[in-house]
């Protein structure tokens, strides 16, 4: 089935945001069998998004639309669609009902804007929104289904899968199959050198790669004849990529590194504590993002400033004036002290220099060392990471998380 | 002057890449005057990159177009392009030799298909590519000016600055000025009341809003007859703006509230320390974020279980026995007794259920206690979010921070 998305906000007319909805809906859509012809943005403009309603009313079967159901007045989704369609708006009830349960439960005055949210284009089949105010809405304009959601992605994700696919999956012959695999540890380049060949061992299939910092995605596509064979074709050369990646791929589809490590730590019924200098909390709060991270999680001891490192970890405040703070002895010191001391299974230590300032010709700025501790004993990494600050704490995060996950796979997991 | 961003590729429609092309052009094109009306991407198909140029020539006066310049058989623009314009694709010589001269350079043995990208619409204006093999080129398309650069971003980017912007800048008459404010603590609906009428006392100014929970960007943008006039529009009005929305509005443009914190820590000579539990380092790790953090960070305690809040931060465990660890006490103590521990002048305490378990009927999922102690004292708010786990945290963390930034103004700054 040939659609279209269509994205409104005067934000993303203006590039003030980058449009990860137009791309989130365009993968979702062809994954699920359709076939996109176009995305567009335009802006809070009525006329303007009356005439982009029309002519895709005429190109395409099917419309995703996002953006302009909020309460303010640069809001004018709906008002657009009634005037394509010639009707007034209608508040519904039942929607106005939600909103008003919303505020309650929010324990919030509700204002009179927020009432405007509820009101549809006549005739309108409405779509629910579990968690917000704006409800969407489905109309037929021209040859075209066109449904419409809110702009924010927490809300518009979930509407889309419950409320959207459900409708459109029957009408839509599936004849590829997507499989995702998410990898830590090699680069994009790397990832492609270790995969060539790939594709032309199997046919119909299409490795792609996406990177988003420290960590590549990994996706394989295989059409065929119809979605079992290609389901078959795409599981097929899966088993291959997986074979030549080896452990960096860590888990598959919306997997997070932090999430996976947690879920195997809690499954060995290990604990984990962390002493964090260069990182700042970024792996504490990464690992305790998730829920039920209790279960593993102890805590630990941001150890930004040496007289922390000293007076709260104990270490040795003579090792930190011979060495440095940005040592191997010094990581090795956090990573056991903060496991003795908080009686985890596991200690994490992270030292190291961040940037901009403070590098050295021998340390230079991404020089970082990194320990974990157990009842095995400790082994400390020394990384030199080429990046800017950001870069650098959000990667060493992810290595200290994945030597505690290294960690907890050599300990064997204690009975009961 | 009124324009379009069009982006041609089935990796776009297919949403294997985000369109950041579009976000920087759209940004880009802004600035400098444009006014942006749509941004549309279409896939790989001569009839549709076609229609889109012929729609689009009847509808703005200018396109910047990116895409389908490479030499793969998937890269069609130029065979789209001279269709439309009924002329033929004409070698373009010095293209040529540009290309083989960049293979020579590089070393590598030059393909016949590489050839094909000298290949340009009869009577198209050439646009230099310094940094890659595809020449851009600009023609006349009904009513508009187009032109075509390569989709790699970072040929792309020096294309537009050097190429085209200069062809074009003085064309544009700039009539609008924008400020942007950054606010924390009303929602967008409440600040849409407190700025209800400022658009209408001042003429030619809308106020826009975008939030990234648990923040809202205000917008002022103002059009005036150049743009002396609008900028001097747009400032009157924030003025309004900011009275009334008072301390709500922590920063401008790309500021954010841990880097204001941070500054004003900095500023002041103040040091800091945080006890964390639900917020599990959230807090300490966007401090640390920042370039300089060491000025003012010392670090802290992710106190996430109890032990460690007894054992690390000397909270009294009879205490957490009898109120509980989510408690205004516990709060206190984590705040003092850090900052007592590290020496901070300023203690931040963080201590909730941040769900998606835990709640009670007394303190359900989304309670949080958070308590900022000082030399004159400490005190706790207790907060009761009505989000999900993930916003709950990110919220909690604000407010510590926004605690911290009163504590810090409350106290006077030190000598020296």
């Amino acid at each position: 089935m040939n659609c279209a998305v269509l994205c409104i906000g005067t934000e993303l007319t203006r590039g003030e945001l980058v449009n990860t909805n137009a791309a989130w809906l365009s993968e979702r859509l062809t994954a699920e069998g359709f076939t996109v012809l176009e995305t567009v943005v335009v802006d809070d403009d009525v006329p303007r998004i009356e005439r982009v309603l029309r002519r895709l009313g005429r190109e395409v079967s099917f419309v995703v639309c996002t953006g302009g159901l909020g309460p303010t007045t640069d809001d004018l989704t709906a008002i657009a669609v009634a005037k394509v369609l010639g009707v007034p708006l209608v508040r519904d009830e039942a929607s106005l009902e939600h909103i008003r349960a919303r505020f309650r439960r929010l324990g919030r005055p509700m204002s009179p804007t927020n009432e405007k949210q509820a009101d549809l284009p006549q005739g309108a089949t409405v779509l629910f929104n579990e968690l917000g105010s704006a409800p969407g809405f489905q109309v037929r304009i021209g040859e075209a289904e066109a449904c419409f959601l809110p702009g924010v992605p927490r809300e518009m994700k979930p509407m889309f899968e419950q409320e959207i696919l459900p409708r459109f999956a029957s009408r839509v012959q599936r004849t590829s199959y997507q499989l995702r695999y998410r990898t830590f540890g090699l680069p994009e380049s790397t990832l492609g050198e270790r995969l060539a060949g790939v594709e032309e061992a199997f046919p119909g299939v299409i490795i792609g790669y996406r990177a988003h910092f420290p960590e590549v995605e990994v996706k394989v596509l295989a059409s065929g004849k119809d979605q079992a064979a290609a389901r078959a074709q795409a599981e097929a050369a899966a088993a291959e990529v997986n074979a030549r990646l080896g452990d960096h791929v860590y888990g598959t589809g919306e997997d997070s590194f932090s999430g996976v490590v947690l879920r195997e730590l809690i499954s060995r019924k290990h604990t984990v504590a962390l002493a964090e200098s260069c990182t700042g909390g970024l792996a504490s709060s990464q690992l305790t993002a998730h829920a039920g991270a209790s279960a593993a999680v102890l805590g630990g001891v941001v150890a930004y400033a040496n007289s922390v490192k000293v007076g709260l970890l104990g270490v040795d405040a003579s090792v930190i004036e011979r060495v440095g703070a940005v040592s191997e002895e010094v990581a090795r010191a956090m990573a056991e002290n903060v496991r003795r001391i908080t009686g985890a299974d596991i200690g994490l230590g992270i030292t190291g220099i961040a940037g901009p300032d403070g590098g050295t010709a021998d340390k230079p700025v991404g020089t970082v060392f990194i320990a974990v501790a157990t009842a095995n004993g400790s082994r400390v990494e020394r990384c030199a990471f080429p990046w800017h600050r950001a870069f650098v704490q959000q990667i060493s995060a992810h290595m200290g998380l994945k030597l505690v996950r290294e960690a907890s796979q050599s300990l064997v997991a204690p009975a009961g």
